[in-house]
């Protein structure tokens, strides 16, 4: 068969097997989950056997220690794997969940049920524990899954995909439901684009050309997000040990990540009272500065920042810091430079937090607290697939429930339209 | 300018205007929406006057009276159009709603917001009053609209953006707001569906050709519905009158509409007591039955039923008609013919009706009740912008909540992540 061949009938056999997922009990599911859980551990020696031939051919390729690192399936990825998998289980059954009935004047009683969207198609890069936590999720949401991971990691994905396969069989459960694509040509990304009829949802998760390349070239709808390039705007009367605490937490606690903070605005009239507090700790913790004229000309020390570092995702110990005359000109900044991910404002005003909350235009924004906290777990959904940028369907971390979507019931006794 | 330059700056603009409409009071739309509707009266020799060249041109094209009839504003379209904006206007305000807000174990209190998508594309054929309705229904969402209407009404369709930006204007809004694409090249389309920067979300109404043509070519996402191709299923122990009634109103009382009745599944023992009464109503309203091998033994008289005629959208007076030996055949020739669009079952059988209900695949699901009545209007939405039969964002009729999403609000009091 060829690479065409082979995606669309493992396209067509998701579909097929997705009619039952959205079917099965919240036991089956759960009771699935575990068996993966377990047969996770079970079979780790043949998954860490096949995980090493990925990293024998990544040694010899020169991927970098961190690359290995991301591809290694240790013991305790393992072992969090599994937990992931009992959270999964744990986590409420969004399925069935009937919301909004009423009666309206014709008689008839309409309402909405949570359904599972069908198949979802993933589209990742290095980290092989993504196949589990992303089978998870799509199961316990009722969906069947195509997973299309990085060719880096190419053995320890089919042998994760083989272990999940047996659990699903062992539980009765067709193993089209999750399925890896077995080939590491770059063809099957396009064709897994086309495939418009099987597939209702493409996830890709990696770097931003990834992203961009599937975005552009999906015929079937895209969840994504670029970039994170966080603000946070200290207003005129924001605590200064509030703020410097916010700040050093967004910029330092993990630097590389999308909800870590890139751009720090402040209201001239704290900066000369807020600037050498927070750069004296920055420049502690070995966090480069650049600021704007304004900035320098309360912090000499500190290097210049060019035009494009607004806007700019450093994922590094990297701040650019502006100051601004007012609320107004800090929501302007982030219009023009944020990327709808994550925004702060650190205020005691409560005009000024109600309008920030209001007016800025992000996945998630925020009053008085650190823009690290945007994150699935942290905002209660149990376990997150992803992070959206774009509003359609899903904005900001996605749960469970983001792998679902609702159709409108209706019970009637007979009614015709008149 | 270019099309491409001139469409480029409209949608730039619509950009703009619609960070001033996310945040306008519910008072201020209100207040808009009503003043369209008094302006399009005060106005109304105008727009007639208008619409008049492009019906002069329809005649000397050719177009049926059927198109021309969609195309003319008469009085009673005009008064329909400015009722539409009062509804409009009458009906809640769903930006910033606020839900789910929970106090998370790190202390903050997360919850959802409800904002605008931002700027809507439009892309839609022959009757001018979508340029109205869909206007009001983007404004009183907080969205900027930008809309490109069929070639045949592009006076009537200028004239009314014109007396809508007017309206506009006098309440201090941005006219950018409401803007129709003021020519008539097919490039336009294609500009549009390029705009991923400016526009947030494009919908598409007419034919099935142009909505290809736009979920086929568009970078942004798209809210769509090819067709619909609506069953019924009566069960074995239905109510015969019931059954009967179902159907005709499906069938008759509004053939060539996409929530009309299309193909009616039959339980066999039920068959040779309901068919016959129904095949008599039908026939004697001038519907044509294409039966099906079991249908034609009980029912010699009409013709057969051929193999594309099953999941075909008739939009006329011909139903196709099959027996089945049971719901799971049923539901079986419904996931594989049908549209995802509206399906019904008549049943007395309480268990029979939640299996259709929680296993058919379709944006809505019916016991009971007529498929005439998947409409916005009828399920309570207020008004409608269009259906979407892909699961993504919005399932079935769309209407003010589906022109909206939600973002993550924080309020925190400085915690930060460890």
């Amino acid at each position: 068969m060829t690479v065409q061949e082979t995606i669309r009938t493992m396209a067509a056999n998701a579909k097929k097997a997705a009619r039952m997922m959205a079917s099965l009990s919240t036991n089956a599911k759960n009771q699935a989950l575990t068996r993966m859980a377990e047969t996770l551990i079970a079979r780790k020696e043949f998954i860490q056997q096949e995980n090493e031939k990925d990293l024998a051919a990544g040694r010899q390729k020169g991927l970098s220690a961190a690359m290995l690192d991301r591809l290694a399936l240790s013991d305790k990825v393992m072992a969090a794997m599994g937990e992931g998998l009992r959270e999964v289980a744990a986590l409420p059954d969004p399925v069935g969940e009937i919301s909004e009935m009423s009666r309206r004047p014709s008689g008839i009683v309409v309402g909405r049920m949570r359904i599972p969207l069908g198949v979802i198609g993933m589209i990742y890069e290095s980290r092989p524990n993504v196949t589990v936590d992303a089978a998870a999720l799509c199961l316990k949401a009722g969906n069947a899954i195509l997973l299309r991971g990085g060719s880096e990691a190419i053995h320890s994905n089919l042998a994760l995909a083989k272990v999940l396969q047996e659990s699903l069989a062992s539980q009765q459960i067709d193993a089209a439901a999750i399925q890896v694509i077995p080939t590491t040509e770059r063809e099957a990304v396009n064709v897994m684009l086309g495939l418009e009829e099987y597939l209702d949802l493409i996830i890709p998760r990696g770097g931003e050309s990834l992203i961009r390349f599937v975005a552009e070239n999906s015929r079937i709808p895209v969840l994504k997000h670029y970039k994170g390039v966080c603000h946070v705007f200290v207003d005129q009367d924001a605590d200064i040990t509030m703020a410097t605490n916010i700040v050093m937490n967004g910029k330092t606690q993990r630097p590389g990540v999308c909800n870590a903070l890139e751009t720090l605005l402040v209201h001239r009239e704290i900066a000369s009272g807020f600037l050498p507090v927070v750069a004296g700790e920055l420049i502690r913790a070995g966090v480069e500065i650049r600021g704007c004229p304004r900035t320098k000309a309360l912090l000499p020390e500190v290097k210049a920042a060019a035009e494009d570092d607004w806007g700019r995702e450093f994922l590094d110990l990297i701040l650019a810091v502006k100051v601004v005359d007012d609320l107004d000109e800090a929501m302007d900044h982030i219009a023009l430079h944020g990327s709808q991910h994550t925004e702060a404002i650190v205020t005691n005003n409560y005009k000024n937090s109600q309008r920030f909350l209001r007016e800025v235009d992000a996945s998630a924004v925020m009053v008085n607290a650190s823009t690290r906290f945007s994150d699935g777990g942290q905002f209660g959904l149990g376990a997150e697939i992803g992070i959206s940028t774009t509003k359609l369907h899903a904005y900001g971390p996605m749960g469970l429930k983001e792998l679902t979507c609702k159709k409108f019931i209706v019970y009637g006794d007979g009614q015709i339209r008149s």
